[in-house]
């Protein structure tokens, strides 16, 4: 198992309509979104894209447990800045802490979390351990 | 080929605020959605639920054509009255007819629109005949 | 300050194509979708809608903070049921715990989650005290 | 009136999770989401950013009409290259052509669509003419 914040992924999205509600913000389950595209994109920097994953490993990544504050809104038009960092790997699971930032010089904290993500068997749907190719790109990340 | 308007099929649905944009009404794909979910309805009352046909018959039906006249605005609690009429049915295809309303007595024409469904294997892709159960159930509702 | 569980208030949503991703399954982010339009309808039967609450009382209520486990998955087709009970309530904030099961029958658990709900001015975007008339509607159901 | 093609306008968005159905591939009332950022970013390459327009001119742009053709299916991790271009522009609506290819080099036409855009005021949603800054900017484009 490994424990220790490794360097921090971010990554930036603008807010489109698509995005906001009738209250003139992002709509909150929205935020999840942003969220997973950030844990979709740090997975690619690390050279995993989802589908071959799934084509190759026969794996999907699927959320376990989210926790989210919700501390500042995000309206159309902004720039957000979403950030993703393990904060613990084990054999089936990983533990992201993300953050949502207004501007790409971080002018405000709008969001900040914490997310589990399991590894299941895509036809199954049972719990299995994540790809060796995987944790070992997880471990050259945190002791590099 | 059946060519004819089919008797006309509605159900009713609440918008929350998932379905609401920062203009303050209904973003506009979300409509689209209403849409499909009256499509899924009208077949669910046929007898067929969209998961048994892919596991029983191998086939999943997408949209290969849309038309939208977004007419008026829907807003945050409104109740919407989503219709689905077949106009035209063929081998490996359906098109319907439908209509969003305000209020289940029908207050205002929010949009009317024309969606052409074509049935393809679930596997490769390409368009294959409807199950024959399912033609045969059109029929019946065609010429009872 | 209101503390310990009401009456525990469910409805029923069914899962739409619109709801499921590419994994076969309902998407992370769309359950909490399902868990505010539970909430929208508990304030329903509160007899408040949340466009009125708006309108009259120029405030809009946002979620603060929300907590989910993701036990189960949801698949298209699935009904699904959707609990809210208060467990707590302030000035100018709830606390809910909500669940989302399978079936009406409560078949399976899929989620369990606890959301805080905090007023705000529509205008401001600053906490303000929930309407008398809510915090009253709240104390009655709690001891009625 | 502006009658013509306008220089086409492209740009490229990745497809996440969020995106895709339990089909595999992208709901299709998603593919309006796609459509709505690249004319919002035509928008924004011509100097306009719709929260300024709401804000400094009360208007909102709003689609009338929208006809898509959808030729073949985007799956996740695809980067879809969206353009736009306008083909008549007149007092208060502009008719956009607008295409959705996979792949940065355009290795296949996914959906081809027609959106009519209309101009409103903010408030009473009432038909408006496009601020002369708009229409000035689009005559440019017209006549360079």
């Amino acid at each position: 198992m490994i424990v220790g914040t490794t360097e921090q992924f971010a990554c930036t999205f603008r807010v489109y309509w698509e995005d906001t509600d009738g209250g003139g913000v992002v709509y909150y389950a929205n935020y999840l979104k942003f969220m997973e595209r950030a844990r979709t994109e740090w997975l690619r920097s690390l050279g995993f894209e989802q589908r071959t994953l799934r084509e190759q490993y026969g794996i999907l990544l699927v959320v376990a447990r989210v926790e989210a504050n919700f501390r500042r809104s995000a309206r159309l038009d902004d720039l957000l800045q979403v950030t993703c960092s393990v904060i613990e790997s084990g054999r089936a699971s990983v533990i992201f802490e993300q953050n949502i930032y207004r501007g790409t010089a971080r002018e405000a904290l709008l969001l900040d979390g914490v997310t589990r993500v399991g590894c299941i068997n895509a036809e199954t749907f049972r719990p299995t351990a994540l790809p060796v190719v995987v944790t070992a790109a997880l471990q050259r990340q945190e002791h590099p």
